[in-house]
């Protein structure tokens, strides 16, 4: 050989890491999918989506935006085939799996299906639903809508929005307009390139007087040559941090007319006359956020575990310094600091997995008690709390669960050295597309304080003995806000510690805002004064509450080695968070010092148990190399083979050096300039100077 | 008008901002930058800097990568001017806020004066230095030089680099060599397209003897043609999460004959006849490390100062929301919950500038120490063990600086909300420039560790009652163990309090050390065991230190309207730190969980107390619109107009759809496809099969 590679490579290292696992790899990965189906499902979509042409993904790193965008519609056009054939439930896995193959496209197919077929069928009458479908919506084949409801100057406050739909009584029109730049529909989904029609979020004005906020669906452009219409202004929000392949646009209106039909009136009705019907406080539409909440916690599980693939996998064939007598140098993930690292996140992105698959249970639960609740119903008002509830822990699990996998993901990046700098790691593009989770469909510091905003609540209808929805019920436990450890550290002791820490938090942002209501403060006024208090109250809760689910499904399971390794995992997350807020276990005197001393040792070797399996725990999260789509997390553990081939499929040499003779060439062949003394040049200026000046006044140096 | 602007506009709103500051905006800005005298030449360079052609940035995010190569090539060019008539602490200074406006080309160019001019003046004889000089090292006239040290398969463990340099005393040359792919030098900056030469880190092999990791200087390129020199091949490493400016390479050596003297040899010296002389144990290059780490810290408070400006300004003026009664929606700044996010982190950017102040102070002293040092010296030793000392407290400056840094930009990125994620806000480059601070010149984990080891060492001198050098000397501290609160919540209280705090986990980790020892490991096995506790004892003795560092640096200025500020500031910073750190206080019982509580309350009241004067104290920064680069951090607050110019300028609309034709027509325009029912189709295929499967045994479906 002419370049004899050291043994053993990091294949062999990785071969041997995973020998002898203490569990059933594809058992473990049943479990963590919900069912042997879901996961043979998902090993057909990865087949599909790693041959689909479209979805290659080996240059993505270096293609132009334009490239980019123009690679997202190809796949739109190829994924409507499966929306008309697949059933919705199937195609709902393939489209999650999508997500995290390719975040962008998954946004851009989400803007028609989910965004503007949403607003449809959420606001449309029957009549307009079926005008809509007749015209092409469901198959894009007449109709590519968009969601047009952020603008420059309005984003979290939708009541707010500045552009306004008139109605003119005489020609039975809205006039659809954007009065000034702050009005301007910005981060438009799809408007910049490729939709046809908007749902507008407009305020309604008629006779002078607002009605608020309505949906109105609006043409943008001409079908068959695609140009915009008459009083409509596109332009292209250009280049974001992620996600370059949906077209982001704005849109202004210009005194555009449509007919009074395109509002969307389904709940509020507007005659020929401009006689408004407004139904009475229509009941929340919980189903709809609850859905997209629970998506992402799902995705927030599966890029963590997506990026983790890449850095247990790398730790695991990586070796850097000899330990004393050792020949070979020792593997990252032997290093005690790189197990603490690496695998309480491990046992986070697990546990967020487990609390995805019970809120996605949750969600379809409350979906059917919402279509078949009657006002007569017995257990109407349970149900409804229980509803609320649900809508506010998803408020925060979405919040925590998003920002728990972007920190993930930088870890898991920095964990990986100089390596996880080079784009081809997909450790940088992966941070830059899911960052965005952290802010739309509800800011996280907002959803934070609103989820504290109902703890707060729920510790106040305890405290009048008012019967709590599961969820929140240890607000109402005997005894709770005083416990103590039983010295165990087991998973009941934290769920407890969990309880008791939270309660205390959810119970000091509760008196908080009565001391500051009792000092004559509004209500609004008061919440936002606690507002620190409501973060840490949410904070804690949704940890507890995350531990707690994971804690409850592993439970629900028959014992095994896989519930073993689950359990360890349990232990694991729940310790590492505890050792995280340790400042509000020990605020409460839960934990003692001495406790929190245990559990960090406890954890140190939790960490060192789970490293012995990490490898083969790491292959139960089942991502193909394609979905992975790194060098340094392929299966086969060729880090530095497939890196080095990668770089240099990618970046060809040039024949011509593109800047060497205009730019390098000078600065290498330039004689020593120095700064000419160039009063000597000019024949000994100063002498000049000093003759000259003799004669008359000093000059001026 | 035709679009009448709502009042009052954000320029409105920042302009009564700024009204009556508590303080003047210049004198403030002073204290920061050090002098008045740093504040002109930073102003100056600024503007130079804003004129430059070359340093143009209102385009860069739409930039390709070879286009900003050749951005960077440019600047390169230009700056050789002012190396070349500059004195240097005039041109550190320039390069210092090069460093913020353009992090890539920052790296482009201290690839060759930082590290390669740096090798030469470490490791070159006189006559060697002379030699390169005179063939254009200095004036880039001849000779553009990398650092070839990183290997693909070697980055912290440099003795473990396998490029080999074999010594061939038949022709009095050394043989540099790639032994497989492992050993390819990788992360080269400036190898891809720009360099002549390279420093080569190789492992010396003389005689069949290995003498370690040696220097040698290898041409790569002939400088007339640019084509790489015989049995060297260069390539090009690609994309990377940020700083695309620089052209980062691999370079594989084949066999490649240097002459002898190509060999840096101040230190270690071969003969023709390839005997070799190595010094004893060098003194340790504390000075190179410091300077690089110095400047690090600089850097990360004056980052995260940029980021600041944009997110306090964009706060400042977008309103989002109106409280009950008013008509004018509440500006972002007002919201306590924004307060928290955002003004803490302005303390901790102002007191990382003056911990780096002194930092430097300190630097500078020791470079003149080091080289007036004799070994007859009475102090010497108290010497060597401050250098020790600040080496691995900056060591642990690095680490969570950078980390703070990076957090800040990131957070501030989010607090924009949804225009945080434009790439045009800037803070997504921001991040992505910034982040390969945390991995390189020392992987921060590791450094944290390394500065952990350290306190460990001085704990057990401390317990022999050796004298500690200033930085660590608490850990003698009589009493500081069991120190608690004077409850005033003063900086004298809250230094105490980290001097215990920090003591108490600097001790937790010598006896976990001590312990292993005990149980029977060897030195190395022990740290590696209490590296968790090591970890921990680093990030509250760094951030403590920075804290009494800039509490310190205010001690030594004259009472004025400015160190009030400056002090609410550090109260601000230091009284979050014990929050965030609340566990370790707790733990401690310095604090009680009643102080925890007023701390809290504290925090809120500081935050609303800065508040009142943010705008002006994000001034006192004194960082210029073109350094800034963001419309949402303009002086004037323009937000939205400065925006919506920057995105139509970048995105001009093309004459032609771009796939409109091949992709979208067809979708749109094409028949409602449905699954044929091809059974039917072919006239009936099922009763076919019933017909013929009648006469035989069943067909299978």
């Amino acid at each position: 050989m002419a370049f004899p590679r050291p043994k053993p490579t990091t294949m062999d290292t990785l071969t041997m890491e995973r020998a002898n696992p203490p569990f059933n790899v594809r058992k473990l990965a049943i479990l963590q999918e919900g069912s042997e189906r879901a996961l043979v499902l998902k090993e057909k979509f990865m087949a599909e989506l790693a041959r689909h042409p479209a979805f290659k993904n080996s240059d993505i790193h270096d293609l132009s935006k334009d490239e980019v965008r123009e690679r997202t519609m190809e796949k739109f056009a190829s994924m409507v085939h499966f929306v008309t054939t697949e059933s919705l439930d199937v195609f709902q896995l393939r489209m999650q799996l999508v997500g995290v193959a390719d975040p962008a496209f998954w946004t851009r197919f989400g803007v028609h299906y989910g965004l503007f077929i949403g607003a449809l069928r959420g606001q449309a009458t029957n009549g307009q639903m079926a005008y809509y479908i007749e015209h092409g919506a469901l198959g894009l084949n007449g109709i590519i809508g968009c969601f047009a409801m952020t603008e420059l100057a309005h984003g979290s406050n939708v009541a707010g929005l500045e552009t306004t739909a008139t109605f003119d009584e005489e020609t039975d029109e809205f006039i659809i307009h954007t009065p000034h730049l702050g009005a301007t529909k910005w981060w438009i989904g799809g408007a910049a390139q490729t939709v046809t029609h908007a749902a507008v979020f407009a305020q309604m004005i008629i006779g002078g007087k607002k009605y608020g906020v309505k949906t109105f669906v609006v043409p943008l452009r001409d079908p068959s040559t695609f140009t915009t219409l008459p009083g409509i202004t596109i332009g292209d929000i250009g280049k974001k941090m992620g996600r370059d392949g949906i077209d982001n646009g704005y849109i202004q209106f210009t005194y555009v007319r449509v007919p009074r039909a395109s509002l969307l009136m389904k709940y509020t009705q507007v005659t020929r006359q401009g006689l408004v019907s407004e139904p009475p406080l229509a009941q929340l539409a919980y189903g709809a956020l609850l859905g997209g909440r629970t998506s992402m916690v799902s995705d927030s599980s599966v890029t963590a575990k997506k990026a983790l693939t890449i850095a247990v996998r790398y730790a695991s064939v990586r070796r850097q310094f000899a330990q004393r007598g050792n020949k070979l140098e020792t593997q990252l993930i032997d290093y005690p600091i790189h197990q603490r690292r690496l695998l309480p996140l491990v046992a986070q992105a697990v546990a967020v997995g487990f609390t995805a698959q019970k809120l996605n249970v949750m969600y379809q639960e409350m979906t059917e008690a919402l279509d078949t609740l009657k006002p007569s119903d017995p257990n109407l008002l349970e149900t409804i709390e229980k509803l609320k509830e649900t809508h506010s822990t998803s408020a925060g699990l979405k919040a925590f669960c998003t920002w728990a996998c972007l920190d993930t993901i930088e870890k898991c990046r920095q964990s990986l050295g100089g390596h996880g700098y080079s784009a081809y790691s997909n450790l940088p593009a992966m941070y830059a597309d899911f960052a965005v989770q952290c802010t739309w469909e509800g800011d996280n510091t907002i959803l934070s304080l609103q989820a504290g905003r109902a703890l707060v609540s729920s510790y106040n209808g305890a405290v009048k003995g008012a019967k709590l929805p599961p969820g929140v019920a240890y607000l109402g436990e005997k005894g709770i806000y005083d416990a103590k450890s039983d010295d165990s550290l087991s998973l009941d002791d934290v769920a407890r510690a969990f309880s008791c820490v939270a309660a205390n938090a959810v119970k000091k942002a509760a008196v908080e805002y009565g001391g500051h209501r009792k000092a004559g403060l509004n209500k609004e006024d008061a919440m936002e004064r606690c507002s620190q208090s409501r973060f840490i109250a949410a904070k804690i809760h949704t940890i507890g509450y995350i531990f707690k689910m994971f804690k409850s499904s592993i439970a629900e399971l028959e014992n095994s080695a896989e519930t073993d390794v689950l359990t360890t995992l349990a232990k694991l997350y729940g310790l590492w968070q505890v050792e995280e807020l340790r400042g509000w276990f020990l605020q409460t005197s839960y934990f003692t010092p001495a406790h929190l001393d245990r559990v960090q040792q406890t954890v140190d070797e939790l960490c060192l148990a789970v490293r012995q399996y990490a490898v083969p725990l790491i292959d139960s999260f089942a991502l193909s190399d394609h979905i992975i789509n790194s060098p340094f997390g392929k299966f086969d553990g060729s880090i530095y083979e497939s890196y080095f081939n990668q770089v240099t499929a990618s970046n060809p040499t040039p024949k011509v050096h593109p800047y060497f003779d205009r730019l390098i060439k000078p600065l290498l062949t330039r004689q020593n300039d120095g700064i000419e003394d160039l009063g000597a040049e000019m024949g000994g200026l100063d002498e000049e100077i000093a003759r000259l000046s003799g004669a008359g006044k000093k000059a001026d140096k």
